[in-house]
Parts: C-alpha cells; structure tokens; sequence
C-alpha cells in the first residue's frame, strides 16, 4: 500500500529512503524478533532454565522458521501485538516435546522493543555515516566557494557580505554537534529489552540477571537495569535526535531555496526539477524537500512526548502510538541525509556574490 | 514496503484500514489524475481550445494507458511532483498530431489537487457511512443497556451513579455534530483545482471560466472562484474534521478501556486481544487503538496548520508536508471508525453498575 | 508575570493584544463567573427551585462582590479548580439564610465553561470586526495597487507576471472563507453549560431543562441537549478556527516579507523595524510576525486536539490542558489581525512589479 | 495580564512556578541584557577597542539604569525587538562623549540570546536541584512503601502482583537520566552569543576571539565557536530536555491518579482537591496537573523543533517563535517538579495492594 508516501512506489523516491526504509520491512522485523527469541532460548538454555535440548530445538526452527504472515496479521488486529500469533507458530514449528519453553518468560513487548533496537542501532549506523559523508562535502564546498562573497540577510533584508565559508559553516556545526549527541541517544535505545509479564523477570527467579547479560551479548546489544517498558525517555530522545537532524537540514534547504531565487542568484543549483507548465524553471525542490521533512519529524516528535505519558506497566496507547511514528521519523531522516549529500553535491555558489 | 503502519502488511489489519487506503493507491492516484487529463481534454475540445480531434485522440489514449510506474519514480525524485513526466507519457501514448494539446492550460498542481479530491470525496462518503452505522450501533446499545447504572467519575473519582444511557450519548452526540460538520468540510475539499501556471489560466483567456465549469461537471467537484493552489484552508479544514473525528473516538475508546479495568468491571468486552504473557487476560485492544489513533491525528493535525504557511505562488515545501500527513490522517480516520463499530458491537454495560 | 510573551509589559505589544486579552484577564473571567451564578440563582428562582428571596440576595451579594483573589489563588493550588473557593466566599457574602442557595445543582465545570463561553463569544465579536476591517483594507489595496504586475513565484523561483490583484486575492479570500466558518463555530462555542455534578442535573428533577432555558437567555448564550462537559468538539474546533485565521495571515506575511525582499522589491515597506547593528535597514517585522503567530498556534492547536480525548465524565488532566491554550490561541489570533491590519497599511506594490 | 496560565494571578499556583517564572521576569530579563552590555564595554577596554573611560563610564551608567518600559514596549512594537531602543536609552544614560561606545559590535541577537542563556543557566541549576529532591523522596517512599504489593497493569488489565518498589523505581530511574542528559543540554545552552551583525564579528576584527572569551569569563558563560544565531539546536534539545521530564512525571501523575480511583485504592492521597458539587470526593489534582503539563510540553517541543528551520543569518519569524514557547515549557517543567514533589510527600501505598 502507499498510504505514507514513505512506502509509496512514486514518492519514496524523493520523500522516502531505500536503505533505512528495509530496516522497518516485515522480513527485518519478523527476522530481528526471532534474533531475540533465538537469544533468549540460547541464554536460558546456558543457564539451564530451559533443557539444553530445547535451546538446540528453538535455535534450529528459527533458523528455517517462515511464519504464516497472513495469519499474523489477523492475530495481530485482535491481539495488538504480532508476538502472540507469532510464538503460537514458533511454537508449532518447534514442536513437541520443546515448544512449551519458546518465550520462557518473555512478554510481547520485550520482543517487539529488543526488535526495534536491533534494527534501530543499524539504521543508526548509517545515518551517521551519512552525516559524516554530508560534513565532508560541505568541507569540500567550503574549500571550494568559502572565499565567495554572500550577501548575508537577516530579518529577510540584505545586511553585510560575509563569505560563503560563514553560510557553509552554519550548515556544517550542527551536524557535528548531532554527531556527538548520537551516542547518547544510542546508548539509551539500542538496548536489550526483557522484564516478562510485569517487567519483574518474575519466572527467572535469581538467574535473571544473568540470563539478561547473555541475551545481551548474543545480541550485540546494551544492557540496563531492568526493562524499560514504560519508561519511554529513549525513544523520545532518539526522535528528538532525528528531528534535531532535519530540523538543521531544513535550515541548510531553506537557505539554499532562497539563495537560489532568480532575482538573488546566489546559488546555482544543477539537476533541479522540471516544471509541468513551465519546462524552462529549475526548481530548487531538493532544498524544499529538506524544509517538507524538517516541518514532518517536528511535527511527529510532538507525539512521541505524548507517549511518554505511558500509564502503567504497559500502555497499549501510548506503545503502539510510537510505533505509528518513529519509523517514518527515521525514514524521513535518511531521506533527508540524502537528499542533502546530493544537494551540496550539486550547488555553487557564484563567484560575485550575486 | 511498511515504514508506516498504515502501509504495514501485518498492522494495517490492527491500525489502517484497507478499504480507504484503496483510495491512496497509486493505482486510484494515476487513475484520479488521468481522469483531470481527459476532463480537461474534454472541455477543452467542447470550447474548441483544442481540436475536437485532439480531444477525441486524448480521451482513446487515456482510457488504454497504462503508465510506466518505474519511470515516474525517477522523474519524481528530480522533479518533485510526477506530472511532468506523466504528461510525457501520456503524449508519447496520443502521438502526432495531437500529443501536443495534452495537459493544455495546466499544471502540476491542478492535476494532484484535482485528483486529491477526487478520491477523498469518495473516503469521506464511506466515513460518513461508517459514522452513521456507528450512531446507530450506539442507539441499539443504548435501547439495550442504556438504563443500567454506572458510575459516573469526574477526575478520575466515582462521583454519582448514572443511566448508561448519558454515557453512551456523551459519545453519540458529537458524532452527529462531526456528521452535520461534513457538509462544509467537504465543500471547501471536493473541488476542482484549475488555475494554471500561475492561478490564473493565463492560456485560456475569456474561455477559462467556461472550460473549468464544464471540467468541474464532468468530474462532479464542486467549482471555486480561482484555484487555491496557495490557499490550503480547505486541506486544513479537513485535517481538523478527521482529528475531530479521531479525537471524539479516542474519548470513547479511554472510556471504555476504564469501565473495562479488572477492578471496575462496569463494560465488559467481548473479543478482546490476547497477551502473549498472560494467556488468560482479555485487553481491550479495540479501545486502546482508539486512543492512538486520536493522538496519532491530533499530532497530525498540526502539521497540516504549519502547511498554512504555502509562501507564494505554490510552495513546494508547503504542498509536499500535506501529502504526507493527509492520507495517514484519513486512513487513520477510517480505522478509528471500523474499529469503533466493532468495539460497540462487543461490549455491554453491567447491569449492577460494577 | 511575563512567562508568556503575551502576557509580557515589553512583547505584548508586539505579538500580544490588549482587547482581546481583555477578555482573559482575572478580572473579565470572575465577572463572567458571576454572571453565570447570577443568572443560575435568578433561573432557579423564577422556577421556584430556591426561593424567590434567596434569589434576590444571591443577585444583590454578586453585585457588590469582590473576591478575595489571593485565598482564590491558595484553594485553586489544592482544589484544581477555582469555584470551590469561589462558591464558598460567595456563600460568606450571601450569609444566612439564604447562602446555601448560592451555586445550587451547578457544579465547577458549569461555571468555567459558562464563564468561558461569555467571553469567547465578545472575543469572537471582535475578532470578526477585525477580518471585515482586513477585508475592506485588502479590497482597497487592490483597488489601489491591484493593477501593477508581480512576479508569481512558484516552487521559490520566478514563473510569469500576473497582477497582483491575483496575489491580492490569494490573501483575501481566505478570509472570507473564515469569516463564514466563524458562524458554525461560535453555534457550539458561546452556548450554556450546566450539567451540574455528573452532567445530568441530578438535583433539579423535572426543572432542568426549565431552569437551563431560562439561564441561557439571561446569558446570551445558546442552548444545547446537555452539558457537554466531556465533549470538547467545540473547543477543539474553535481552535482550529482560530488557526486557520492565523495560518492565512502567516500566509500573507511570508509572502510580503519574501516580496520585500532587497533585490526582489516588489513591496515596499513603510514603517518597518529598526536593527541594533545595522540602523539603514528597514525589517519587515509585521509580516515576520504573522508567521510567527501563525506557527504558534499551529502548535498549540495539536495540544488541543490531544485534550478531546476526555476521558470519563470530567477529566482534570484534559480540561485543564485547553485553559493553558486557547486563550493564548485566541490572543494570538487578535494579535495577527491588528498585525495584519496595520501591515496592509504600510504596504504598496511597486508599480513596475520590482 | 493573564493569558497564560503561568502568569495568571489564581492559576499560576496550580500550573505555574514563582521561582522558575522570576528569571523570566522583565526585570530579570532587562537585567541580563545589561549584564551583557556591561561585559561587552568590559572586555572591549581591556582590549583598547574602546576607550578605558568609555567602559568605566558605560559600566557605571549601567549601574544605576533604569529602563523606561513603556518606551521600550512602544519601540519593540515597531523593531520586532527590544534591544535597539535599550541600546539608545543606555547611550543616553552614558552621555557624551562615551554613549557612541555602547553596543559596539554587537548585535540584537547577541544581546537577547546571551540574556537568555544567563536566565536559562540559573534556572536548569533549580530544575536540577529539584529532580534531586524528588529523586531522593521518591527513594525514601521506596524504602516506606516498596514492599507492599500493587497490581501490575498491562493495557489497563491486572497481569501480576509486583512491589511497589518497581513501580517507584519506573518512575525514579528516568529521571535519574535526565539529570545525567543535563550537563550535555546546559553545555549547548549556557554560552555567549556574540557575532555581531552577520556572525563574523566583522567590527573586532583579530580581536574578536579575546574580547568573547573575557565576556565569556565575565558573564560566566561558555564560549561556542561562533555565534549560534541560526543554528538553534541547543534551543530545541532544551525544549526536548525540558518536555522529557514533564513527560516522565506525566506517567507518574497517570500511575497515581489510576491507582488512586475509587474502587482501586492502591494509593491513598492526603490532601487532594475539593469538589464544587460533591465536597466528599478527594480529588488527584496535583497528579493529574502533571499529566495536563506534560502534554503542553508535548505540544510546545513541536513548535521549538519547528523553529529549527531558521533561514538566513537571522529569522525575525523563528527566532520570535522561541520566544513564545521556551518559557513557557521551563515554567511548566518547573511547575510539574514542585508538584511531583508534594504529591510524592501526599501518597502512601496501600499495605495489601488493593
């Protein structure tokens, strides 16, 4: 379907992004629960929670293990969560005598959290990457242009020339600065979640803090103290984060769209967009992309804060009311990160300053 | 692919809703476009800006044209918008002599904001429909247990027993008010858009009035006094109507989701969600998802009041953040309704009162 | 206090306004508290409810009242809510015999929501008067300037010259449109609300609706079914309302701050702002502030959506959510206008369209 | 005036903070521009840009200033910002032959921006002060209360009996990150900005580096390599911060105003709010106030993020959009900690759990 031009096979082209996009595909997200039903049998059969032969038993039916999606699907629209329906048929491909110890002592949302870290912390990955690709090409264009004149405006009026190294400098700050926030955002969400039904580990008795570690090692993720199913601060900072990145793109856009006006002329932009009436325009719509995404996560990371008001153990709400959001906040993130390396890529700014 | 939810081969069964979703297909988004091209097309010819034949030739071409999905996806990341490239094709699909009469007059955004409201003229007859089932599966849930007691609580304390009934249209009546709302929603939604380069048919002369009346008649939208490429009050209006619409539900949805709580007792639900944990609890998943679509648009809803600000004579930034909230927002809407219906086919109010 | 801008003894006379924060002032929501207390005494009076002589002194104790604002203050802290307190000190005024009479079947949501509603509906008065006022200023813009050619700028780059009547017209329909959705929105808005404890007017048996009509007229205000205490539809929508009015206005500043851009010169300003660093230039400071305004309660309205999810019969958490917005929402409004207003006055379009 | 609730005489108790609102008083804040007045003349004489005498005669005028308000408020209406008319009351003040001497270099911005950062300092040193002293109540109700059993609820269902002492620590241990996140919000938010008209310091020349690292010293303040004055990530991650820990305390406030219901009675509050229509009920209107100030952060975060797209060397429209909003939400996180704290003191959990 194509309800969010994110998924849709026209505009995730120029709204969207192909890479970060197949972190949050069904087969990333079927595959990433099963990595974590996979450790937890693993680590619980280290430990002797679950029969040695049944941790063999489980790593064995994940590895050839295709779920019935379509029956998901239905599960899901009673359930509100996919994990039921999914360990149902876990279950059943393990079989008998060992499929009673699939999920020991898991809850859904243990599973669907320890999901999304996985995938997160590699999307992650590459939005950095990317930012650290954009901060070399601005580094090149400053090298490049930085000695040219720009008029620089403020309150929209013309107030004195600076060089074009001042402009490219105030793109180019911040994205290191979110480069140095990232660490702390990934520290907070790319961790292991596991608590069980009331997020007590309440079947694991004594063993669960090391059947926690285990879990956590196999899975390349970090550890905290205990499940975070209703304390959502990670998740919002992490939105926070990516807004905070397009929210700087976006200024970088905007500045370009006005630099590139036709009476202004500052910026020349190569490769922009053809007009349906008027085939003779170039139009900046990569710097106008930028303004569209930094305007959708700022409007989006409003509602992730919203979900922090998570009631009780577990808010049905306020979890599912994330996982509507912070998708698209990543897509449209690496979308953005794109379409700027390909921007700067494809503008100078003119000699004369004008 | 599946960034959101609403796109999401296993949640949209729980979070979207397949049958407004059809209405954001690119399927029914080309077909919707094509469909401007030959009322155009059409008018055109009957008012002689075009050659009869040319119109003829045109309306043969659409009705067998099958665009190339591919090839719109690239021009669509450079160009921002995808009629250009569609209205390449469409002529390269009329060929000599006529090709060059396609798309006469228009532009980009008369053919996306035409073909907008096009479709959400049909989504808003099926929530309207789906409000009135609604209201009346309210009406017989109050015949039936409207005269049971419940308490009614104000911050969050038991206050005094009330009938079920005053509940029960305390969640009625605002559906009404949202029905009665439509009208003048739709009014401002369902129209054409014809302006031209720039808004005022500057290709047409004296007939533009004449070629957009009979447009309009032939694509049964509503006429304006000139295309509102900039005036995007309409498109927020409708954002308001589905957040409002969204919001009432959320209301019911809280409701319930309390007078179902184990200790409450005073709705019972029937067919509610499984936990993967806690085989025996019955989760009022439907109420739940009330809740997150409610918040879900009025997150939403703010963005499309950023989308006020369309500097100019179209905004690219402006005009693009819309097709990425709107569609979420009415499918969003759409699943709020079908899951309501549900929801109040499968509770009843205790008759004690708890 | 100045925490809000609005609010501010330096910005407020930037982007406050001093009529319509008028009607938010402590001593404006008092008066109108009152008001409802006199019109519910009187009602149940003529209905015979209290007696006649109760009714009389509750009126002639209101007239010559003065709260004690700072005991107001100390109970709202601990009770959430100011009537409480109110009600008792107006029983002190009243005294025996007749004091517990005062407030009688009403509860604080009653009077809150009433005292609201008397005051929105001045407010909207004048924010109506305003919009004609703007109107009338556009209209006669047009006719001054309407003929000399702009450049239509689409996607930030150079189309083709049109007049500026059509950009003139782009600002100025909107408008229109508003001022026809203010009839709608003031119906639910400036009504009665008098539901007593649990919306149902439990203490006044067969009278209530008796008592409600009469108080409505006394009022001024509409009448509706019941008290919507938990359906805040006419709330939310007015906040739409009030953004839609400030996100055109945005519109129209974005538009006349890019038009008086320094080399694009097709506005001239007179009467801008004056820069510390740089006293030569004269900033567009009114159309920067439309935008602003106009992002500002495109914020705000979110919040407001957010607060339709009410749970239960009263919910402390939502209700008090929409009096830290709307007023504020409503300010801004007010604010733009004048804004508006004084800009169009202080604006010409150059005769050569740069 | 009263607005907004933060500054309004009977609400600013429940919703607003005395403390948190005094540095955003106008005379905290004409103080701190002062302050950076008085450090720029300052550093400017030790560094011979200006005449020692100058900053001798510049600091004591500032010394004995006093602002004319009312001027002030008249200016601003017209320069969209205060500094300009401060500046010319200041050089008044300083007199011949110094006055020319005042504001040399500097900006609006820099004036505004660096008051802020003085004020805003002061206040993250209160805010922190206080999540230590909730976070130390909330271990001392560990200690008293951890051991008694509460229900677990997952999707607003009893799923198992857990200590009280895991439901503290869900609402302990986020806001034990957000005083670790503190020090990273403060390091981009407590700095100088000083770049006069464009950013470049372009009136210092090679001096510009050591005049801002003695006002820097002078005023207590970290030192940025540039000024931030359209980069405004800082702002924004201290909205987020700010929204963050209303957010955490808006899920404590919905834990306890949930396990506070009548027929729950998990928690038992002392001294609740009293009811205008049913003087029994005891009602969580500190909890609930935390859940309504949380989601006007929530809401506001947005508008911050918003603002991130400011174009050019200087927004009037974005940068006057942070005035609007960042306030507000310190005040209100104020606001939500002083109450978390009392009612963390007002709460005990009930000994059987039920």
């Amino acid at each position: 379907m194509s309800v969010s031009v994110l998924d849709h096979p026209i505009l995730a082209g120029l709204l969207g992004d192909r890479e970060i996009a197949a972190f949050f595909s069904v087969e990333a997200e079927l595959e990433a629960m099963l990595d974590f039903e996979a450790a937890l049998a693993g680590a619980e059969a280290e430990k002797s929670i679950i029969p040695e032969a049944a941790g063999k038993a489980i790593a064995d039916a994940i590895a050839g293990f295709r779920p019935d999606v379509e029956k998901l699907a239905q599960a899901t629209a009673r359930d509100g969560v996919v994990v039921p329906e999914l360990v149902r048929q876990l279950r059943a491909a393990v079989g008998k005598p060992h499929s009673g110890h699939v999920h020991f002592g898991a809850t859904s949302q243990d599973v669907i959290d320890t999901g999304f870290a996985l995938r997160i912390g590699k999307a992650l990955d590459l939005l950095q990457a990317r930012i650290d690709m954009l901060v070399e090409r601005l580094g090149e264009l400053d090298l490049r242009d930085g000695a040219n004149p720009v008029m620089a405006h403020t309150r929209m009026q013309a107030a004195i020339e600076v060089p074009a190294s001042r402009k490219i400098s105030s793109w180019r700050e911040p994205l290191l600065r979110h480069r140095a926030r990232l660490s702390t955002v990934r520290k907070e969400i790319a961790v292991l979640t596991f608590g069980g039904a009331a997020g007590t580990l309440d079947k694991l008795g004594s063993t669960g803090e090391q059947v926690t570690a285990r879990m956590a090692k196999r899975l390349g993720l970090g550890i905290v103290s205990h499940a975070r199913h209703s304390e959502r601060d990670g998740q919002a900072e992490l939105a926070g984060w990516l807004s905070l990145v397009t929210g700087s793109l976006g200024k970088m856009g905007a500045d370009i769209a006005l630099a590139a006006q036709s009476k202004i002329g500052e910026i020349r932009l190569k490769g922009g967009g053809v007009s349906s009436a008027m085939p003779h325009k170039v139009n900046p719509v990569g710097a106008e992309v930028l303004v569209t995404l930094a305007r959708f996560n700022a409007t989006l990371v409003s509602g992730m804060h919203q979900a922090l008001v998570h009631e009780n153990e577990r808010s049905g709400a306020a979890w599912t009311l994330e996982w509507m959001l912070l998708p698209q906040m990543a897509v449209a993130t690496g979308a953005a990160l794109r379409t700027a390396i390909d921007l700067i890529d494809n503008i100078e700014f003119s000699a004369k300053g004008d």
